[in-house]
């Protein structure tokens, strides 16, 4: 209801609307529209009420607000229901709350900030309040366990697709799911999975965009290797548009998974590539080692030849991409 | 400490171990020792104190408590931390809230009764207090998401391997883990795990045997198709005793795995393999059909020969073995 309320609003800009004509649009008496208008001023927006005029909309609040992403949602089913947080230890958990306790698929949980946002293999996902973009997907698909680790390749052809939108941002993808730009970190995702035998519970995909954080914010040790939108975007990003974004590709790469497999989405992202072509240094859980990586296979998995006849199949682990030069490179 | 009284206690039997010689031994003081002799009673033990000559246990409680499952147990590090409690939703649900919180490998859950239990495909498991035991191991397996599902497998070997060694008891597997005797359902396994990209979180294998379920308490339309192992076994069932060889024999298992892979384990499976040589019928997720089950792969997916030429992979669902005659089976 307030959402509709906020549309009435918006649709009349600076033109004041009558608390009637609203209610007669809406069907609720001027009553609940009051209390409705109090919870969104609570909530950060400003609405001037002008004596015998009626409501103006004149700030909405740089928040992730339900309201707002549903006023700016394109999507058909995902992200239609929203779970906002000021503050979490990370939407994934919040998100694995949910799907344990039985949510719908394509529900999404956001928040401004993460006391405790996690990337793969247990690294820590630096995400301050109001400056970057933190949400995770709940998806329950009939497909089997076994192909869930492609949902996270998924997840970065439609980040790397969306930022890419923006003037000025050419964002890569480095194998399997961090994105880059400029050769820092612009993308984290952690894709987790609940499964039995034969049947995946859930999927939560967790994606932490750096949007506008300030370099004097970032901790020293990430300042070199971090990267937000705002560095090199040409043009204003607002977070509510960008989610808007992401998720409408997500549910359009989602679909076509469940019309045509996993396919066409490897196609994608071997565009995206950053790590295909490139002498690699490969940190598996046993071995390390350094090789060229060649493609990845139907699964996923990156193929690194190792120049001695020898081809790995690289399933975890970390993998950097070396400098043409002898020294490190800030990709690691 | 409990335990190592207790341990003491049995050691002397029907002779009575003074107050002193506890206190020496375990070098805690008669006070502490009386402390935990008013918990142990509590908890369903009876010990007399003799006046001027000790204590003597003279009754131990029919029940998993820790303290009873740690003087049974063979094992290195499987079970070596048991959480109890007489009744819960599911022993799952208890594994995986203390395995999100971060436990470590091998921590065992048990109940005395589930109010919840499930079994695969979201179907119930007739749990009731005392009957049965109802437990979920907690694995952190360093293997490959991919490679998870064969720990159902390898649970399925534990248990049949254990309940085999009571005299009169002859039980075999239906794939992949349901575990029949005399056609009907006597043990049901239900796997779940958490991972990430490459990487497993944690596995928890929940296990309910019907150990003594009196037909009178089973609901009547379970009646036909579940069995206990006190139907027909020729000996007295302990169930302390029972839950510490599972235990001791899913651990051999799983360190096999570790050095050599599943390969041995899928072999074993074979051998108790109630589905391999039978026609069966097959619901998957989007057909049904009847064939031939040939054999388990290297995945451990059921390969059945439709007769038409076409060997289907079953990955999910529902196998059932038909009957020689045309009549619908109890094994269904």
């Amino acid at each position: 209801m307030r959402t509709k309320i906020l549309s009435i609003l918006r649709e009349n800009g600076s033109d004041p609307v009558s608390g009637e004509e609203i209610a007669t649009r809406l069907k609720i008496s001027r009553t609940a529209i009051w209390k409705h208008i109090q919870i969104l001023k609570k909530e950060g927006y400003s609405i001037e009420a002008l004596p015998k005029k009626g409501y103006v909309l004149t700030h909405v609040p740089d928040k992730m607000l339900p309201s707002e992403i549903e006023s700016k949602l394109k999507t058909k089913w995902l992200g239609r229901q929203v779970n906002y947080a000021q503050s979490v230890i990370s939407t994934n958990e919040m998100a694995k709350a949910l799907a344990n306790a039985g949510c719908d698929n394509g529900v999404v949980c956001v928040a401004e900030e993460q006391s405790g946002g996690k990337g793969r293999l247990a690294r820590g996902w630096f995400s301050p309040a109001g400056d970057g973009l933190w949400f995770s997907v709940i998806l329950k698909p009939p497909f089997m366990p076994d192909e869930a680790a492609k949902c996270t390749l998924l997840a970065a052809v439609a980040v790397v697709r969306t930022v890419n939108e923006y003037k000025g941002i050419n964002a890569v993808i480095k194998w399997p799911n961090d994105i880059l730009l400029e050769g820092k970190k612009l993308v984290g995702i952690l894709t987790e999975m609940s499964a039995e035998f034969g049947h995946i519970n859930y999927i939560v995909i967790g994606i932490g965009i750096n949007v506008c954080v300030p370099k004097s914010k970032v901790p020293e040790d990430l300042r070199v290797s971090a990267i937000s939108m705002a560095d090199v975007s040409k043009e204003k990003i607002n977070r509510v548009e960008l989610l808007a974004s992401v998720l409408k590709n997500l549910e359009e790469l989602y679909e076509i998974v469940l019309s045509d497999g996993f396919a066409p989405i490897l196609a994608m992202w071997r565009q995206y590539s950053a790590t295909i072509g490139k002498e690699v240094r490969v940190i598996a859980p046993d071995m390390t080692y350094t090789g060229r990586a060649l493609d990845i296979d139907e699964d996923g998995l990156l193929l690194v030849d190792r120049g001695n006849g020898v081809i790995e199949k690289v399933i975890a682990g970390d993998v950097s991409i070396r400098p043409v030069q002898a020294k490190r490179s800030k990709y690691e």
